[in-house]
């Protein structure tokens, strides 16, 4: 099979070399050290501001997603939550369980934030400010530049979900604003799922360690506290994390982010040049649109999409990553990060050709 | 290196070589229908009654043992928490943490719990019991039968800690009265770490079903909803949860439950067998030791168990597990858990008589 999903996604040779080791006892100062470089490098690489730390949470990207609701706010604060597809919403969820007083930035799918809608809230009080980077469900990349700048105006804490943008499109910490921002082993970095990583810059340290708890696996002060130490409280998932140091230093060695970032464009830019002329369209707009993943519309009246996805996987051995809820049947999405070749990108263009013979597509 | 740990433990060939392999998308009818299989061989081995279920929960076992806390038992219960080791003291703090009325019954570190102590508590409207099956840190055995007995006389829902137990010692929800029991991978299951199994009988699900959780993460009417179309709300760890499919499998075509159950007991008497005339104490009775893990005390003065841990893992190459606390410079443990075979077994012998020879043990 070929995995053009948005995750998990193809892993490295290196990667998958490491997934056959066995796994070593981990209290020892031999992984401690690993760990301190695996935190130094995912702070370099989400270009973090000085004493910058890490968490690392074993646990899906949900877990960080509602693990910095519960450490970075409380129920004084008053945020803005960007619902632009199922993961903004998820945020809107997370707001209501935990009590965190909250606007809803509700976006039509696949639109951009505009500045026109986002500077309706300007001085209203707002005190944190809560988006993906890219909001996988769509593809739709968010104006980060812009929204750091209305972060810093305002005085709002901005807690970014990268989960999906993260080594795929632009981010950094510094120069867009953010105190926080979370990213999973499964997505860019191309590690087996099991681990999301939240980077906090000082200000959002300082609320976990002042903020009240009230759960024992999501207590930061706990992760940051044994981070000191380069352990983390609970069992983490080693392997991923071996897996993880290889990848940022091989990531280190070969150009850096900015490398990386090239790459998952041209990827992207090489995919979407290929479909021009097939009955799909581009379900977001090419100045809001993520490098991460394409999400697709069929013109061709009565072509279901989740039927699509079906058929590619039965009948071709590719997976396409399908939609769920309310898009399920207008939207599938074709992802670009992960280990995947330009010969595997024209292998699924060709599956789309053939399905457009057969009157499929 | 060899690994005596109590987790992650020394991997199968069979589990490193599904490693290596990519993991593939999970969405799917495929995958569904692996888990679904997962699930049924869990209930069987947990000898779980029908209509039992299964939590997939991505994190460590104490994600488990506070996912449980939480959806278990509401305020207006009122448990009883046996402390015998730093397990037994964490689900102390979670009942803190959620506000779950309790009783501790505190132990002495390696000691059992006395039918005496326990009867202390009879009629005395306890609506719940928490306890470890095995307590990892110590090596302690609870008699579950015995606790089984009485939870069914006093109407006391029980939930079992069996992260470290399960596989090595004997464990029969049905016989037992258990409602509720976890699990970890990277216990005697022997997989990487990542997935924790929480195993429910009917009421136990009722009351996931019935109380408020205040948790998108923990919320575990979600996962059996997600579950009963072999799913999970949020991505696992999905190249474990293949892992898991392959061993229980495996264990199911070599004689099952039973034959886990008498290869840990061999190992571990293997083990005590050989260091018999060593100046090593072990720390639990002979009736009330676990086969997943043997406790010793150094009897030589001025040894220091933590020391002992260091230089076996830097002169010999070999990880056995040291303790936390209290307890770090009085004893170190042995894991009998995992691919392990009595040559390595020897091998780890004969460095304890070398280390006698030098005076260091």
């Amino acid at each position: 099979m070929i995995n053009f999903t948005v995750g998990p996604v193809q892993m490295d040779e290196e990667t998958r070399k490491l997934g056959m080791e066995q796994i070593p006892y981990f209290r020892t100062p031999e992984f401690s050290a690993i760990m301190k470089e695996n935190e130094k490098l995912l702070c370099n690489f989400f270009d973090a501001p000085v004493d910058s730390r890490v968490v690392f949470m074993t646990g899906s990207g949900t877990a960080s997603m509602e693990g910095g609701i519960m450490n970075f706010f409380t129920p004084k604060d008053k945020v803005l939550v960007v619902n632009g597809g199922s993961f903004g919403a998820r945020f809107v969820e997370l707001c209501r369980i935990h009590e965190i007083p909250f606007t809803e930035i509700k976006l039509e799918y696949g639109q951009p934030l505009t500045k026109e809608k986002l500077y309706e809230y300007k001085d209203s009080g707002y005190t944190g400010m809560i988006l993906q980077l890219c909001e996988t469900s769509t593809g739709v990349l968010y104006d980060m530049n812009m929204v750091g700048d209305f972060c810093k105006e305002n005085g709002c804490f901005l807690f970014v979900d990268a989960v999906s943008g993260f080594l795929a499109d632009k981010l950094s910490m510094k120069n867009m604003h953010i105190n926080a921002a979370i990213t999973g082993s499964q997505k860019a970095l191309a590690l087996p799922p099991s681990m999301s990583f939240t980077v906090m810059d000082k200000e959002a340290q300082n609320r976990c360690l002042t903020n009240t708890v009230n759960s024992m696996y999501f207590n930061y002060a706990d992760y940051l506290k044994n981070g000191e130490r380069g352990q983390t409280p609970f069992t983490p998932a080693v392997g991923t994390l071996l897996q993880l140091h290889e990848k940022l230093k091989r990531v280190e060695a070969n150009g850096g982010i900015n490398a990386m970032n090239k790459a998952a464009a041209e990827r992207a830019e090489y995919f979407r040049s290929k479909i021009k002329d097939l009955p799909l369209k581009m379900f977001t707009g090419k100045d809001c649109t993520s490098n991460c993943v394409t999400a697709l519309t069929p013109t061709n009246p009565g072509i279901n999409a989740h039927r699509i996805f079906e058929i590619i996987k039965d009948e071709y051995g590719i997976w396409i990553c399908p939609n769920g809820g309310d898009m399920a049947e207008k939207i599938f999405r074709v992802g670009h990060i992960g280990s995947i070749t330009n010969e595997e990108i024209d292998k699924l263009v060709d599956v789309f050709k053939d399905l457009v013979k057969r009157n499929l597509l």
